[in-house]
C-alpha cells in the first residue's frame, strides 16, 4: 500500500511517498517539494500546483491520497490560500479515482511523536527514525507530508473500519425510516 | 465582452454570466447555482463543482472568470471550504486560458450600490435594477454571483489599467538595477 502525503500550500507544497509492505513495515519512496512564485497571479500558481501534482500521482501511482486539514491558522488570508491549495488536490484524487484521508496537523503530529503538541522539529526527528533515514529531507514541508503519510498508514485502517460501521448505520437508519 | 461571475462554495456555488455591449449597457445572460449533497465526501463535491463549472465555462465562452474574494469569514472551517472552492474556480480558469478576475465582498456592495456595508437584499435589488430584470433570481448566491460581473464589468478596465502600470514600473525598476 502506497500513500501520497500532501501538505498543501501555494509557496511550498510539501509531498511524501511512503509505503507499507505486509509486515508493517515503512519505507520512503519520495519526497519533495512544489513551489511557485508568490509574484505570479494566483490562478497560474495553481496551475502550476496541478500539474506538478499530476505528475507526481502519474509517476508513482499511489492507493491513496492524504492531505492536511488545516483551520487552526493564525489568519483567514493564509487559510484561504491553503485551501484553494487543497482544493486542487482533493480534486485531482476525484479526478484520479482515489480515496483521500483527511487529517489534522495535531492528528499527525500525535500518530509519529505520540504528542499532539510536537513541534516542527520534532516530527521531523520522528519522520527520520520511523523511516531510516540518515539526512534529514528539507525544507519541513517535505518532512511535514512524510508524517501526514505516515498517519495515513497507521490511522488509516482504523478510520476506514469506522466509515464503514457508520455507512451501514446511515443505510440502517435510512431503512427504518422507509418502513415507517 | 462577457464575464462569469462566481460567488464559490460548496454547499452552493451561485453563478451568473453578464454581457456588455458597446454601448456600456449590462445584460444578464443566465444565472444558477451548483449544488452538492454535504453527505459526499469532500473531493467528490469539488469534482461535481468542477464538471458543472466547466460545463457553464464551456456553454458561455466567458471573456474573464470574476471570483470573489472572501477572507472575512467568521469561522476558519467555513473560509476552508470556500477556499477549496475557490481554488478549483481558479484552477479551471487557469486550465482555460482565462484572464481571472478577483473582488472582496466589499469592492462588489460598493460597485453596485455605492456602499460596502449594503446587505445581501439591497445587493439584489440594485442588480435587478441595473439588469432590468423583473423577477428576482433565487438563491440569494445567485445575485450575488451577478453583482460580481457587473462589479468586474466596472471595476475590471480600471484594474487593468493599474495593473499595466504597475508591470511597467516593475519593467522600470527592472531595468534601472541592471544598469546599475
Amino acid at each position: 500500500m502506497r500513500v501520497l502525503g500532501i501538505d498543501p500550500g501555494l509557496t511550498r507544497c510539501g509531498l511524501g511517498v511512503v509505503d507499507r509492505d505486509k509486515n508493517g513495515r515503512l519505507t520512503m519512496v519520495d519526497c519533495g517539494v512544489i513551489r511557485s512564485d508568490s509574484q505570479t497571479p494566483i490562478h497560474e500558481r495553481l496551475l502550476i500546483l496541478q500539474q506538478e501534482l499530476d505528475r507526481w500521482i502519474s509517476k508513482f501511482s499511489p492507493d491513496v491520497i492524504a492531505v492536511e486539514r488545516v483551520f487552526s491558522q493564525q489568519n483567514v488570508r493564509t487559510a484561504m490560500a491553503t485551501g484553494q491549495a487543497a482544493g486542487v488536490a482533493l480534486l485531482l484524487a476525484a479526478q484520479s479515482s482515489l480515496p483521500i484521508g483527511i487529517h489534522t496537523p495535531s492528528e499527525v503530529k500525535a500518530a509519529v511523536s505520540g504528542s499532539g503538541r510536537a513541534d516542527k522539529k520534532q516530527v521531523a526527528m520522528m519522520v527520520m527514525k520511523i523511516l531510516s533515514l540518515k539526512v534529514r529531507p528539507t525544507p519541513v514541508d517535505t518532512t511535514d507530508a512524510l508524517a501526514l503519510a505516515i498517519c495515513h498508514h497507521w490511522r488509516g485502517a482504523q478510520i476506514h473500519r469506522i466509515e464503514k460501521a457508520r455507512t451501514q448505520e446511515r443505510i440502517r437508519v435510512a431503512a427504518l425510516k422507509k418502513a415507517r
